[in-house]
């Protein structure tokens, strides 16, 4: 009865790929028509240099679905995907290429929370984990030139001793080892913490699955995190990372860059500045001045 | 007091994405390894080819997370979105290289149900759909030499006469619009079901999100789904699809090749295969033959 009749010519890989980036010619935004034709061109070139096989496109499906619905308020498991990919990182230089001397940016993370509060200078973010090795970290917030900068705010949060953030205690929504600064004329902060440690990203998920497969370990070198806001400046979301870490060329996000390693100093009697914020016994002292970027127009 | 000390070089985009793809170098299965390093160079140059922002990113993050969250039991949101970017094609394309002469094999799609029931030859399997117009479709599975295949099971599926699949009925669990047929010595299958329609795939979902914003159409032109198996051969999944459909060229999942392309001729009086299927007006006749590919060892 009916023939096939000719339509257009029978597709092959190279024609699928030119048909679905013309698809999208049409999308008004021209950022995102970019977006989506790099993507489409990028996806199939995957595809094409691995020959996929349908095996492993479902299992690819069933992984990037239970990647989804792994999110919560409380947990982003696509976030921990593009950081353990590397693709974070890729983000972060692109979007934060720096004058040299500025202090560099690194991964965000997916555990930074709003609605902390500023606290007075000094003031201590532990007070909820007593199991912690006392810490004092101080620095200045700088311009290029070392001038201080005046008004810059830091938040700063951390994992506490038990290498868990706050919101990975399901027993409490208390904000815990958080904390958000604001300098003075002399452009210095310091305040009271926990000594960081080294742990392991939630690996229970897709992404730990993927760890596991690839025979990569889950962890991150001990760090505090800071974003630091100054009117007038580039902000910086960053890490300082301890120098002790053995985790410090292995970092699981690949966060780390040298510039933001420093020394956590053990000291067995208090100096000055760490009694007047209670501290009796050993500690640990770091210092870390931000250099921060005046804002392009 | 501490100054940053060398650990490494400071990273840039293409160090980083070096050291990426060197940390999955002991992925012990070599499949993975070859998958996870290629994945990574493609999606990091993607990134890099885009200069993706934060809130590029964030937003992608987003979507991926929306898209996870919007599948079920009865919605695989990340079917439709690797559908509608072409991918599943090209994984088809690469995954099903027949021989000049065997019929072509297309998307899967999310559609296709597991539990249907083998049914007599010449059943109607529409009938729970009674807005339908009613068709038969017949043809003949063979081998390339045109000889016919005894004992091919075809499982076939389609929408409704309203567009939609069972699956995309809330009010019912019934299977329609479905059956599995089994052929004789002389490898010829009929049936009756309802001539098929255009329909739009879900678009209340972020993949819907993402056609109106590239102002693209949802819609896939009529067509039959089949299962075709038999054994010594290899399998093909596929659709027959209407010459008449208006959405031939511009099948929003990109499935459409000509060869899988057949009339729905009108017929005002039932012929007799028509008739002995309970047809008693005006009807639409397809044929269609499928050739099946010797397995390869």
């Amino acid at each position: 009865m009916a023939s096939p009749r000719p339509v257009r010519t029978n597709k092959t890989e190279d024609q699928i790929t030119a048909e679905v980036v013309e698809r999208f010619e049409g999308t008004p935004d021209p950022r995102l028509r970019r977006i989506m034709q790099s993507l489409v061109r990028h996806a199939h070139a995957f595809v094409k240099d691995v020959e996929l096989t349908e095996a492993e496109w479902f299992q690819a499906i069933q992984f990037l679905t239970r990647t989804g619905q792994m999110c919560s308020d409380k947990r982003q498991e696509f976030i921990l995907l593009s950081d353990t990919l590397g693709i974070s990182m890729v983000v972060d230089l692109i979007c934060h290429r720096k004058d040299d001397g500025i202090t560099e940016s690194t991964v965000f993370g997916p555990f930074h929370r709003e609605g902390v509060a500023e606290v007075p200078m000094g003031s201590n973010i532990a007070t909820e984990d007593p199991n912690g090795e006392p810490a004092v970290m101080s620095g200045r917030v700088l311009d290029p030139d070392g001038n201080p900068i005046q008004n810059a705010l830091l938040d700063v949060w951390q994992a506490d001793s038990a290498g868990l953030y706050d919101s990975q205690h399901t027993e409490t929504e208390n904000l815990r080892l958080r904390g958000i600064f604001r300098t003075g004329a002399d452009g210095r902060y310091w305040f009271r913490t926990s000594r960081p440690v080294a742990y392991p990203i939630p690996d229970d998920g897709p992404v730990g699955d993927m760890l596991k497969a690839s025979k990569r370990h889950p962890w991150r070198p001990a760090h505090v995190h800071f974003l630091v806001t100054a009117q007038g400046f580039e902000h910086v979301t960053t890490h300082v990372f301890e120098s002790a870490d053995k985790y410090l060329l292995s970092d699981t996000v690949f966060g780390v860059k040298d510039s933001l390693i420093t020394d956590f100093v053990r000291r067995e009697t208090p100096d000055e500045l760490a009694a007047g914020m209670g501290i009796t016994g050993p500690f640990y002292r770091a210092n870390y001045d931000f250099f921060l970027q005046p804002a392009r127009s």
